[in-house]
């Protein structure tokens, strides 16, 4: 099979990570998979959520949101309509149980951090370039808090990437661009950790039930994905 | 190890599907997973959301609530509170998605049939219980409307049915209570059908991440933890 | 006249009560009225409303759902509409007031028992068998609390119940299931004391005018039912 | 007993009612009982809601609302917080089906009168003023369709008016201020039509429950009242 | 040109002020620029919003409402669409801003002044209106304070009124009615103060665009206007 | 006088206008004032609002939003909040109507454009940018539909372009900064066309009246603005 955008079936898109994208927040990160970007920002706020109230721990947290005209045609605006969707829900709530999985909010003190997903533009696999650029952000404003010495020591104990695989024309692919998740019959989103742990899988038949030898095919080919997005991470960071 | 419901790492609660809980929906079922009861009603209508409209095909959709009171302390209602959480549109698009992969769209004509899946207690397992259900559910009300004269065909394709998995305590097990979800490591949803196909898998690590080798682990026992559920799917469509 | 139902004029439906029907919450009644069944839910929390912080007086409140599909043709989830109808707060409220008038506030402490009230099918009178429901459930809650040594003197000083009555055809009839509640050209709910006090009179013409022979006929019919239901009450109540 | 405005038990606040009062509605009326002033507007519109569409009936409907001044502390505003409180839909809704109670909806034909009732200035019985200066405004609007020969015949049956009367201090009175109203055992308000005929009668216990004798004593001093209320309506209307 | 009201190009419609229109309010002021009829009253309050809490300052702001029939054809309710619209926020974020204008919130104390402008009746210039009738009503809420030894000097340092000018058929014209509104080319609001400072001017091309003779003109115009106004005002405050 | 930044009084920021900053709008700019910087989309829809449908008119509208970490410190994300502010909700309806004062509507036919201003970081004049970068997107689209076919004639009769103005320690000056904003005595947005017509004049006094001659001085700055900004709006246009 050739995919129509000429990649080999265990091909990433091209991958750019621009820290500093903007200035005020204290982590701040474009994150580009091919045609998807999004902008992620960590904003530090010495305070914590009233559950936490008291309990010498942190939060970190996320929201998600698209530009109305990041995808094909206008969607309308969350804003406006008054609420997010459900999807919307979802995936911010899957962007900040990823980025808690590698932090240790004791070690974080009281004070949260809310990570901030926007998409700029849309092409398949937005909920897992936000997960990749979220953690360098989030890197970044740890690195801020430590250098104010706010922090003793480092609560972030490994990094953490995502990406999307699919079962497409009977095939598994890594890292879909919109008309293969389009197209596909089976979706799935896997969140892995720097050494190789699972923090998410996320798996979706969109047509026909997936077998089990599916499922492992896909596993592999995201296990060997997440490797090469974590090397991005680690040389954007390393960059300065 | 001993769960301290003295069951077996891969020994299900007691499950029990009652037909016709309620009389005035196409299909109603109380679906009990132990001490998690859960009300799931069908109801046909004989037109479908805008999206679809002239399209010729059908749709089937659902929606998730608690009752305040199903749970261990009170929760807020979310008809006063003015909103569904995230958690709420996050399972009941789960549902829908799930009945979905074993429904011919084609088949069932211009109309809708919506599962409202109500937790009247709570203890673990909910979006499984209501997948379960609602696929009983479902059934019955494909039924009526067949014998109605109103289908040709069965759109049905089969059977679908979910079970919780995770490690507790280091051990992978199957069908999680509420005590266990709230200390697992890794909490996984699976989601099948009745020839074995996969239509959901959804883990996630909510402490240390997780091996390949317990993915597998925990597979293997969500799939032979369906398995018998589905028989008793058959069993109480038999029933009467 | 004969009512479709066959019973006579003066004949209350069917009235189950089962207590501990779910087991979480500190009361749990689901009451029938014939084909109409309502789960009423008692929760206490050790906290008042800010209204009545720091004054030493508990509060007793309510609030009201249906199920979508309680009723003949699917109704829309309120909390997916994002708000409560008219008729629900209108209901609930009444609830509320109805309970708390057989309630000594003072003796209550400050403290909460909030009454829950779901819709589990509906065949008409469903507020009154709401408030005849949630009057056992704030019962059992109270027990607790006593039991617990949390209160020192019993903060209830009745019974409390509601009946519908109306005029369809004509004649004045007791408890009205949903042809008759349809049908009938006057409507009305009672709620009465154990000790035959009036708490809530709510009479109103859906057709013609009502006399005030026909309202003192409906006021009769609907006391000698109030006796009968709390006659159920209290044998519920004395069951264990 | 001395009430404290000096009025006897059965006597009447000072009832006046201004016609064309604001200038673009079809009918427009400021009702004062006493220090309670409310404006009520009638607005036809040459359309039904969807429920009526093709059935060639009308529907007459109220929107209810208080200045947030007109209390005697500040009110929030109900479009500032974004929704009405239960108890203006209640109020509403029973001004609504007050006024219908009157109106044969067939020979209004396929349009749509809405009385808004706002609240200038509150002291007590703001519901039933609204009532009373609905049913004129009303009439102003109807008698402007016959006017402009859109109606054949007047869908009017009978005047509507309301009252609300209580026990203060273990004794009986008509039309309560809110000193009263605030201090009253049972509060009770009462809907009749111009021939007598009973339309709502909406009692309620504030303190202890009451009897059947004070019922009574309530019905008799409404049905005078009202009898004064329909005098004043038909003066007004005669007046131009 | 001749305006259809016969009014010169430079004439103000009938001003009239009436205090004291409610008895509830700290402030209570109807105000008429012809037939709009706007209610403004002041309500002071002994706190502060959260921003200024500690800070030894107060606030005033504003909150603006129509009543649904106080235009030509029913607009709908805002409370019942559980959202206040553009205009409306607009509006009132213009009448806080030119009150604080004038007023020394230092001080003013902790405390908070909210004018209420509804709108009984609209004809154009309701804005303008409602900030000539609101500096009535606060001056009468701050009178008051300072009788009742709650203020040692008088926060109000000017007067401030405000006034619409437009260019309407091709010639400047003051204080527009709603159908001059509608036809002008140019729309522009100005607010003063009784020294002659700009508090704010709003101008607005509805068709062409406008050129600075054209603003020079309509500022002379709405300088002369407010004069006037501003005299008023004062008489009004005099007459006790 | 010095400004901080080292401008003259003047001087307006650096200016950029990216065209083709997203790919899928029919115009997609990122425009930038110094450090304000906001990506304007255009997005055309072949259907009109409700209020033009059948007229061969068309509508132009605008939506803006912040990111929330688009500030110095995290603003509340809008869509989470379930409504846009009073700001938000002003500065898209001022966008909206200098974009419609400069465009045919007639002559763009019934469709509709939408801009989308999304600010990406911000430091001060956020919506002239906004009406700025607009122009640019709305020519792209404009130009789009046109190529097409769809357009026969140009329904941009003009450019548009905005600034702000503003008194700083009593000096007028050009194009205000976030600090130069937060510290003015007076504010003020300017509008105009190529042709140096004015579509709106916003001015506010933040801390004291402000005069005539300030007025003027202010005018004068902001029309040879906005004539250096409507010269960077053609060359960007002319680049490609």
């Amino acid at each position: 099979m050739t995919r129509t955008s000429g990649r080999r079936a265990d091909e990433l898109r091209k991958l750019t990570i621009i820290r500093h994208y903007t200035h005020h927040a204290e982590g701040s990160v474009l994150v580009e998979f091919g045609h998807t970007k999004v902008l992620c920002t960590a904003s530090v706020e010495e305070k914590v959520p009233g559950f936490l109230k008291g309990k010498g721990r942190g939060w970190v947290t996320a929201e998600y949101g698209m530009l109305p005209r990041s995808t094909h045609t206008r969607s309308d605006r969350e804003a406006a309509k008054g609420k997010q969707s459900g999807r919307t829900q979802e995936i911010q709530r899957l962007i900040g149980r990823s980025l808690r999985a590698v932090t240790d909010l004791a070690a974080l003190g009281e004070r949260q951090i809310t990570l901030d997903c926007d998409v700029l533009q849309a092409d398949g696999g937005t909920r897992c370039a936000s997960i990749t650029g979220a953690c360098v952000a989030l890197n970044d404003a740890i690195t801020r808090l430590i250098a104010a010495g706010k922090l003793a020591a480092n609560p972030l104990r490994d990094f953490v990437a995502a990406v999307s695989v699919g079962i497409v024309e009977g095939q598994a692919v890594l890292d879909l661009d919109y008309d293969e998740d389009s197209a596909c019959d089976t979706d799935m989103n896997v969140v892995m950790t720097g050494s190789g742990g699972m923090v998410e899988v996320q798996g979706t038949a969109e047509g026909a039930p997936f077998s089990r030898q599916e499922l492992d095919a896909l596993l592999e080919l995201a296990g060997n994905g997440i490797g090469q997005i974590i090397a991005v991470q680690k040389a954007a960071l390393v960059a300065s």
